[in-house]
């Protein structure tokens, strides 16, 4: 005879549902937010915009698609999505990579470079607005310890370890 | 004769760099975790679940449609579409608004309910183990108060605002 399973699931207290809810609301607003103003302004996404920013930080303002999928920390599919419409509207173009015949780099083009020159006044005045103006220096600095710590949480360096640009 | 503008942009500092990073990583692989979690355990994504854990808790596991668009923090057309496809599994149904002829109720069924139980238990021990695992009690504690204040800012009160639900 085998009785139930007792339930030794370790339920959110009162108080850690309302941090994890203030998280929630606080990261679902924020995204909504940059997106918005990042469509009104330049017509993208906030995720494209941070391509375009890694794209203008690299060297020569061009990343392999592999290496630009795991900085963005997404998925290699979504990154070719978001590349093609990047490369319709002619802000970024995509070259062979010449050490490695599989691979392709991304190239951020100068129409593109201009567009995001641009738009960083904006997103940064949203940033700033929505983000450090409201937080004392405290809690800015708490913010990112706390913030590092779940990054670097999810990105465990084993082999085989389930991150969104090796899928 | 007119002068170029000076740029008064106030340009984020390395160190206000660094934390933005840092929750644009960890927002990201939070989410995209939880989505990974959900879709193997129950083939659906986080937005999803949090639709259904709010009609859980709702009275007679029911709310208008603009209540729980409200409450999820998300635009009407996208609840629209979430729960077109919750309908479809035969989680929630809606029914007309008894009081309001133009009103839509979202109700939780009996299979959506059992969806959400056998669910919730894989989907909170990833939380903990992202998040409340890894962070001390005061940054536990500071992480609630910042997230409220950022999720406080982002919904101005005065009529007219730019929330999601409104639109």
């Amino acid at each position: 005879m085998t009785t139930a399973p007792a339930d030794d699931t370790r339920w959110l207290t009162d108080e850690e549902q309302r941090i994890w809810r203030a998280y929630m609301h606080a990261v679902t607003l924020l995204e909504d937010h940059l997106d918005r103003q990042l469509q009104r302004d330049a017509g993208m996404p906030h995720v494209y915009y941070g391509l375009l920013v890694q794209l203008a930080e690299a060297p020569q303002r061009r990343l392999r698609m592999t290496e630009l999928a795991m900085r963005a920390k997404i998925t290699r599919s979504r990154l070719s999505h978001a590349v093609a419409r990047l490369e319709k509207n002619g802000w970024v173009r995509r070259e062979d990579c010449p050490s490695d015949k599989r691979g392709q780099l991304a190239v951020l083009t100068e129409q593109g470079y201009a567009v995001l020159s641009d738009t960083a006044p904006g997103h940064v005045a949203a940033v700033r607005q929505a983000l450090f103006d409201r937080l004392t220096p405290e809690q800015q600095k708490s913010l990112g310890e706390i913030m590092s710590i779940i990054a670097e949480g999810l990105q465990p360096s084993e082999a085989g370890a389930d991150l969104p640009w090796l899928r």
